[in-house]
């Protein structure tokens, strides 16, 4: 059975059957033109919207669909954390290929449900369409925080540390693993090839490309104390991070390359294939690590965040003057590489 | 030169351009992870998103990009307004084929910028990605109204009347027109078209299929003064709306077919083609009236959206006691045909 044999209705039941109930505040749900939902009392609020469309974020050759549900609202939730906000409520927008199995879409729903539920995100309405094309799902996200603690990517002063959380590269390495075992005819998706790559130590990588945890515990800690004087998450990798965050903050950057939190199995990976760790981790995208500034003076209020944010932190470079973004060998500098950009 | 030649960053400042700057209430606008918006005091608020994909929504071969642009934001701001709220803002997320004129791109976003300002809609966000398919825009629209006031649909009773907005039938008479066009094969997008059309009488209902005008002031006035018990929008045509009011609040309706507000230049093209115009204008999609239900000892509270809601009133019907939803033809009843539905 494919969605193409149901009605639009029946798709939509089949979401809410995987949804907890419209909680109190939110007095209509999904089913009406629109839902309606009481603001937050004394809290601004944050919203945002990212899409993942087949064959340009993802493949479904070697993602499974729970994967593709996880990671489209994974990626909202990432932007949010960016901003030290608590995510409240979301909207999915589904573009579904007619010959799409019932089951994939099942799949994709519990996917998408179930990281929604591990954060409390109620699910206040979305849409579904036919796709004449990719499969495509489109998620706005609304989450909330604190008068005056929003985190900005300008916020970054000459002499704020950098700070990143977690490790990086596992995710790109873990897109070039899945790619491979495609191409090498293997079926990514079978239980038995995951069993394989296990076994090779790789199934770590795969999961952090696949199920990305968005960094929302860390975010709203280092809103909460204003430990962080500007953030970004690591959607576009490191590089493009530490650049956002030096033009919007008029500041240049300088990253020690020792210091870059490389994730071991990705670092193997890479050098495998016969490139360099450094560059791979730096522009590899997916990571949803958080990127931010501290004011060194103000490094104690990291204490919160480094003891309940469920993530190691590591210092990996500081804000310079000027406006150059380097990437420091021991005694050699060089420019950053640029992180991934979308429409080139 | 193409949307495939820039960047998603050059892009996005072409849509910037386009719009006011961002207000008071949104301290951080588009440009950073996420937006943030201080909520709107004594206010909840109503949240809607939907999507136009190319091939299921609209055809790039009769549809104007300044079209695509405004029927995007319109159909969000219908939904809003079939709650009763006014808009605020939206966040606009659009998947591009890299073949995509930026001509047309721009005319796009010009088509959703005007929209958006004649409704003082600001946008807080978006996303922009490449699509290996169909252009696709996905809108997610924030409103707000007074606590107690929002318009939903199952709040009707047995004996309440039925009212619409406007006329129905223009918009599916208009799109049917320009498919003739095309297939005729003209271009209906050329101004020399454009005025054969006009002087064929067609364009009205064409610019009604192509720039539909959302009731925004009229849902906010029956809103203001509870003169609604329940409220839709008609995008999926008149018979449905019905259909989804009468199921929404457990009650059956009996619409008088000779109080329906057919354009007349619809009904005129439905019976050129031999098509029966009440059965057409019922089932057509995408005119974006509101159907409501009124009490009638509360009838006088319409007065202020007769007066200054900018769209003629029409009471076309009656709920019922029990679930039939039928059509009045003089003395014959029969059930009222079905609307449009998305997956069959």
């Amino acid at each position: 059975m494919t969605v193409g044999d149901l009605t639009e209705r029946a798709l939509i039941a089949r979401i809410q059957s995987r949804l907890p109930p419209a909680p109190a505040w939110m007095p209509v749900g999904i089913g009406d033109d629109a839902a309606v939902v009481e603001p937050e009392r004394n809290r601004l609020e944050v919203l945002t919207t990212d899409a993942l469309v087949e064959d340009v974020h993802f493949s479904r050759a070697f993602t499974p669909p729970a994967a593709i549900g996880h990671r489209a609202l994974a990626v909202n939730l990432s932007d949010l954390a960016a901003m030290g906000a608590a995510p409240r409520l979301a909207l999915l927008s589904m573009a579904l290929p007619a010959a799409l199995p019932v089951a994939d879409f099942d799949a994709i729903a519990d996917g998408f449900a179930s990281l929604a539920a591990a954060h409390r995100v109620h699910v206040a309405g979305g849409n579904l369409t036919r796709s004449p094309g990719p499969l495509t799902l489109d998620v706005t996200a609304l989450g909330t925080v604190k008068p005056r603690r929003a985190l900005v990517r300008s916020g970054a002063r000459a002499g704020d540390e950098l700070w990143v959380s977690g490790s990086i590269g596992a995710a790109a390495a873990g897109l070039q693993m899945l790619q491979a075992s495609v191409e090498a005819g293997l079926d990514a998706t079978s239980p038995v090839e995951a069993g394989l790559r296990v076994a090779a130590g790789l199934e770590a990588c795969a999961t952090r490309y696949l199920f990305p945890e968005p960094r929302v515990r860390l975010g709203t800690l280092l809103a909460r104390n204003r430990a962080a004087t500007a953030c970004i998450d690591l959607s576009d990798g490191l590089a493009d991070g530490v650049q956002q965050i030096a033009e919007a903050s008029g500041v240049g950057a300088a990253i020690d390359a020792s210091e870059l939190p490389i994730d071991p199995a990705a670092r193997d990976w890479f050098a495998s294939r016969g490139r360099d760790p450094v560059d791979d981790a730096l522009g590899g995208g997916d990571d949803y690590e958080l990127l931010f500034a501290v004011r060194p003076r103000l490094r104690h209020r990291l204490a919160a965040a480094a003891l309940h944010g469920g993530v190691p932190l590591r210092r990996i470079g500081v804000c310079t003057p000027g406006r150059a973004v380097l990437l420091r060998c021991g005694s050699i500098e060089r420019p950053l590489p640029r992180g991934y950009t979308h429409f080139q």
